[in-house]
């Protein structure tokens, strides 16, 4: 058999396990954020106009559980409502934020061992809107999680505050 | 062919060649918030006793190329002064930040395909100082220059101009 032209050289960056564990370090991080803040900043604080940090994070909480739930399951009943739950109470105190961003982490650990090695390559329109391949919509997910948490930092610099360490992923 | 031993059961999350891709998708849009800073502003401007954005960018410029030739050749030389390149006129510019922004885009570039597979889970000493493994340690790299550009962007709205959308990667 010739193999010559063949490429069967697809090598792995990083392997499903590891990656989770990264993203989950990142979570621990965006959860001292979180925590870091104010309670009444957290829904008042803004510059140049921007979302405060507790819609940023409603984002995150609304992007990444549901996000995990509906390609590891091909279900996205009640996801991708990114306004409907406004009015959730939880969405209004640091607390009820925090135990969002928890279930979310957990519903993230909860269906992650469900996605095969194949779904990663697979193309997915996540929420019914957004259409892209399986690794690309979770390192999102991820991305879009560090980009707001770091603009979180910046609102804490800005109110006095000193932001966990980025390298801290305790 | 030996093929014993060979762990059937660890999933690859994404392949060397996808992540190159995200990354230097990633680096297109770090470019474009470069550019659109007011020259002084890159120099001047800061939050809350921040580094200015020419000094994230020039720790991108110092993480990023450098960083991947480390890792594929093992050679740490003239790396890791993070400091040393302050007084070098290329970071005083605009101009000059795009410069050697462009050339690290090139050096991940030329540097990337020598990396092995197995040299992703291998541990590595970045820069002589910081002990990870490889593919946390390119994580790390990408993920750093997320959150600085992001700090950047809430720089950009604080001076009245609109950031590049975070999912254009074009």
């Amino acid at each position: 058999m010739n193999t010559t032209n063949i490429n069967t050289e697809t090598k792995s960056f990083i392997s499903n396990e590891n990656f989770l564990n990264e993203w989950l370090g990142n979570r621990r991080l965006t959860r001292k954020v979180i925590v870091a803040f104010p309670e009444d900043k957290l829904f008042t604080h803004s510059i140049g106009g921007m979302r405060t940090f507790a819609q940023m994070v409603k984002e995150i909480i609304d992007l990444s559980g549901p996000g995990v739930r509906g390609i590891a399951t091909n279900n996205w009943e009640n996801t991708g409502g990114f306004t409907e739950h406004d009015v959730a109470p939880e969405y209004r105190s640091k607390a009820g934020l925090l135990q969002l961003f928890d279930e979310g982490t957990a519903e993230i650990q909860a269906y992650w061992p469900q996605i095969s090695e194949e779904r990663f390559t697979e193309s997915v329109l996540a929420f019914g809107m957004y259409e892209g391949l399986v690794f690309s919509t979770i390192l999102y997910f991820k991305d879009n999680e560090i980009h707001h948490r770091a603009q979180g930092t910046v609102y804490l610099r800005s109110l006095g505050v000193e932001p966990p360490a980025f390298y801290d992923r305790s």
